[in-house]
């Protein structure tokens, strides 16, 4: 079994309460308050600053030759694609990149993406990628799911439709199927089997972060929607 | 000036939000509710964990064998003394160490102790020591002002007369002065006034994030408390 | 001034000892024996290797987007058509990309790579850009000045003249130009006064490591050549 | 098998090129060059403050507080303890302090512990210990030999009479074999089988550093010395 069904299966609810969040929900049905999507991506875009930090990091740990250009590839897709692709998504909102850089990092975006970041610089290479398979595995999980359960999404006036086509397309499919074929791989050399339950224990606290970035984004559209919290 | 005076003023209402918080008000008048204060005990014991972790990384970041000294001070106080006190005091409340060992880490908690450790990884042992700040020096603020302000915190029968006898005691004072005086010597050399709007930042956040720490431990008493959030 | 001619200037002997070393006069004059040019390029593709990581951490470093992008173009330079150029070069050695990988690091290259990447850990990106110094500004000067000093160089037949046009190329040349405008930009915030004697010492270090490198080469062509250590 | 056991034999000849070491055979039969123990001497002081660096970064690695409190006896027997004696043994030979912190560091010194620091902060804490244990476990085991085969060495007027009985002695002895039980501890968790290979040739590299440390000690006597490298 890969890995990250694994991991999937030890976090249960938890990561079910991060890819089934009420912030996922109303995002596929549209329902979801603009307030919470904007907030949404302001601090999806601080988050992404991190995540490269995360793949730098990665590249450093990385002990062949191999795992530094699966490293790298992720550096890239973030700086070089993704930022600028959020960038435009943002000024479709009304987001300039200069609101998105006087940002204020929330402190759900700082909990998630610095655990992250130590838990890979604590551990090693394996410990780094499981605490990222959230992130990467989440969205294409999320994205596949509304694209395919919610029609709707597709259509031109669904106000996320850009965002879950983006997530549900094969681009960013094929990046997440070759991340969790990195970490198998990496994971046949390193993952010893009385290292699963800390493996697995640090999945499931990255997904919990996770759920927290999306209630963050909810509450941005009032104290009511805060009750909804898990 | 010294350079904690000097952050502690650019961080303005970031630091008196902190230091002046409604847990600590309540804490000095002894109606903090007890479930605020048992949280917060089980949380500081994880969060010590994670400084000792800070405190080593100084000593591995220290570019003089005097700055080692200095840390290897602090990682000593906080796993030869601290932790021991602390798990002394939450017996007293009725909480074991295999209690604080069961616990989960509280999302506040692993906020804000990944954002001292990251930053001191990111930058040099400057940023580590200015991430470290406010809880070193604030814990010994707070301490000495409540011992002042609120004579009845001496009493025997004050609930949280120990915690407070603690910060407001002549060890823990020597402690942050000790700090202090090794933040400016390091400063001297590496703190460039260009660089100072960067520390500043780093202060406010941290600040920030310890004052997240003390909503956390209030939101144990009912969701009645969280709207004092400032 | 810039950093950079500073740091040189500082350095005096141990500067020019690296880019005026024997290894360096005789690749120059094509006198160089070849079991040392072999050696040479064998080592310095698992230089590459840790050099990769080094720019990964600068990027992990970085403390603003436009510094990690910065770094980024470092990475991907190495790894993306460094990393190719040199292995095309090997090939004309008769060095297969087998011979490359199946090579033990040399202690000169282990001793150079390691105290680059420790110090830019230990330390904040300046420490990291001044230990990287020596061998990305280093290698421009020699290039550019074995090409105007030595015309034979560009003679078709001089044996080291591809190695020779590629550090004096524009490419390359421009790729060095462009490391120290990032580092003096880094510098104006981070390189206090009170700090320089700690940047030189470190950047006379980093260029004792480089001489050492070529030293490491030149000992490949016989136990004769070892006593020419300067 | 303890896992050092393991290491040790498939380390094979370049761990007896190292504990063997002609420097280390000298100085059992008292023949050693006095220049070649006093740079020695001097090197090892500086050897001695990277490596607390490198048993904090165990702290900062590990993963439980029972590892962290391993790590700290480690950080404190170098830095309260060790740091004294090697001081105090410096003395004996006509080394001040002044002497030891003016001492440049050698090349072989820096390849050594930077490639311990940088395995350490690139893996785990299982790949920090493995590239520390030559160094811990040698020196237990040197000391030990010498001080059964070599009668003499207890002699008052064999000249290395002291450094022999320090590390034969029952406190460095149970050091060692703290540490290997601590390792294997750790091993338990994260030595997957398709790993050792890795770990083997980690522990061999760290192994060949510390020859070419004892090299670097006995080139003092002269050139030679320098032929008797193995």
């Amino acid at each position: 079994m890969q890995l990250f069904s694994r991991l999937k299966q030890a976090a249960g609810p938890d990561w079910t309460g991060y890819v089934e969040h009420e912030f996922v929900r109303c995002l596929g049905d549209g329902s979801l308050p603009e307030a919470a999507f904007r907030r949404y991506l302001v601090q999806d875009y601080l988050f992404l600053v991190q995540f490269a930090r995360a793949y730098a990091l990665a590249l450093y740990k990385s002990p062949t030759l191999v795992d530094m250009h699966n490293a790298l590839d992720g550096v890239k897709a973030i700086l070089d694609v993704e930022m600028d692709l959020h960038v435009g998504l943002c000024a479709g909102w009304g987001l300039s990149r200069a609101d998105l850089d006087a940002a204020r990092e929330e402190r759900a975006t700082t909990a998630y993406t610095r655990f992250v970041l130590d838990a890979g610089m604590q551990g090693d290479l394996l410990d780094l990628q499981v605490a990222l398979a959230p992130c990467i595995m989440g969205y294409a999980e999320i994205g596949a799911r509304l694209a395919s359960s919610a029609p709707m999404a597709r259509h031109a006036d669904h106000p996320y439709g850009r965002w879950i086509g983006e997530y549900a397309g094969t681009a960013y499919q094929e990046v997440a199927a070759a991340f969790a074929g990195w970490m198998d791989r990496v994971a046949a050399i390193y993952a010893n089997d009385p290292r699963l339950p800390r493996l697995e224990a640090l999945f499931r606290q990255a997904s919990l972060l996770e759920a927290d970035f999306w209630q963050m984004g909810l509450e941005a559209a009032g104290p009511d929607r805060s009750v909804v919290r898990p």
